[in-house]
């Protein structure tokens, strides 16, 4: 059996999950500015909880974005260390995809439209389908960023589509032609589990330093300082 | 004996150094914005190097600030994630002391004023004298954020004074009435190691989850996309 880690903090939401043969045990928080200091704590208890040492992890898992600037950057250098120092491969999810699960665990959702927040009037966003055999989502098309009236819902996934994401809080969301809507929610670690698990098994890992962040948005350089 | 590792990117330049026995070896580079991708491979080039095994490092110290935001939640982050992994300590150092005893170490200086460039017209600044027991710098004072032309040397000390760091590269602090000034460096690694030893020594280290950034800057909320 595969014992796997995850870490998520691309949003103001920080979230690390273990899975211990199967069995999935996760800690989260809406904790904005305190990531870097609860991620090792909440590691370290999902440990003891699950009675495994850190040496029995096969894998990490991580939310590499796109999300918060520097919450991504925190998650994937804790990663890489982590990875580094247990000589352990690093599994990278997509923390919108991290949400489309979540709409399918919460929802049965089959088709999704994930969006985050992106600040500036912007929204992360991509659109989902659920594979029949994995349950897992699967991205149509990119993940993009564009002002919230560009969101673009093929007219045959619209009726079926459920929105999830705290980018569906802005007005120019409501007219999309969706089933039903959660704005109020975060990408959560368990999901992460659940998406990277296959991935794991299919060999679709990376060593620790090829850990890489993904935020869609081109002008980062001046965010340096 | 004790072995170290070292990280610093609070600036434009990333640089890990690794004491073995006594003997330090240092890779450094100035590669902005390519900081997480070059840390990693750098620490293991250094133990191959040395013939040691990631295990036999006794404790990581990091360049803690203050300095570039990103890059310091870099070096913060790997940091935690490694000695977390390793079950070692953590001994974060500053920044500016790392660059003081630059000035140490290549011009034998006694008295240093070390600035770095905090953007916005503004430098994070600390002034310094060298222990002569320990042959380590020591803060005099606080370490500060101000304008270039508010940062103050105590008129005893700027005679025997040397300048050091990006910070002196504003117009404003050409007439400090320093004896020495080069502005074209950044921290150094091994200059961490130098002031890590004594600190491991005695004790002065935390835990993976205590090791925390330093800013100076208080508006760091507004950073975090």
């Amino acid at each position: 059996m595969t014992n796997l880690l995850a870490i998520d903090t691309s949003t103001e939401a920080c979230s690390v999950a273990l899975s211990v043969n199967g069995k999935t045990e996760e800690i989260f928080a809406v904790i904005p500015r305190l990531h870097s200091q609860k991620v090792l704590p909440a590691v370290e208890q999902l440990l003891t909880d699950a009675g495994i040492n850190r040496h029995d992890i096969d894998a990490i898992a991580f939310g590499r974005g796109p999300g918060a600037f520097t919450g991504i950057r925190i998650a994937t250098a804790i990663t890489q260390g982590l990875a580094f120092a247990l000589d352990r491969p690093v599994i990278p999810v997509s923390s919108l995809a991290a949400l489309a699960q979540q709409a399918v665990r919460k929802h049965n959702a089959t088709s999704v439209l994930a969006a985050i927040d992106a600040r500036m009037g912007e929204v992360y966003w991509g659109q989902f389908t659920v594979d029949s055999l994995s349950g897992c989502v699967q991205l149509q098309g990119n993940e993009q960023i564009s002002k919230p009236e560009d969101v673009l819902i093929p007219a045959d996934e619209s009726s079926a589509c459920y929105g999830i994401g705290n980018g569906w809080q802005y007005a120019e969301m409501a007219d999309k032609n969706v089933t039903t809507v959660t704005k109020d929610t975060f990408p959560h670690a368990q999901d992460i589990i659940t998406l990277a698990h296959p991935l794991f098994l299919s060999g679709q890992i990376v060593n620790a330093e090829m850990a890489i962040p993904v935020y869609l948005r081109n002008n980062v350089a001046d965010r340096k300082h």
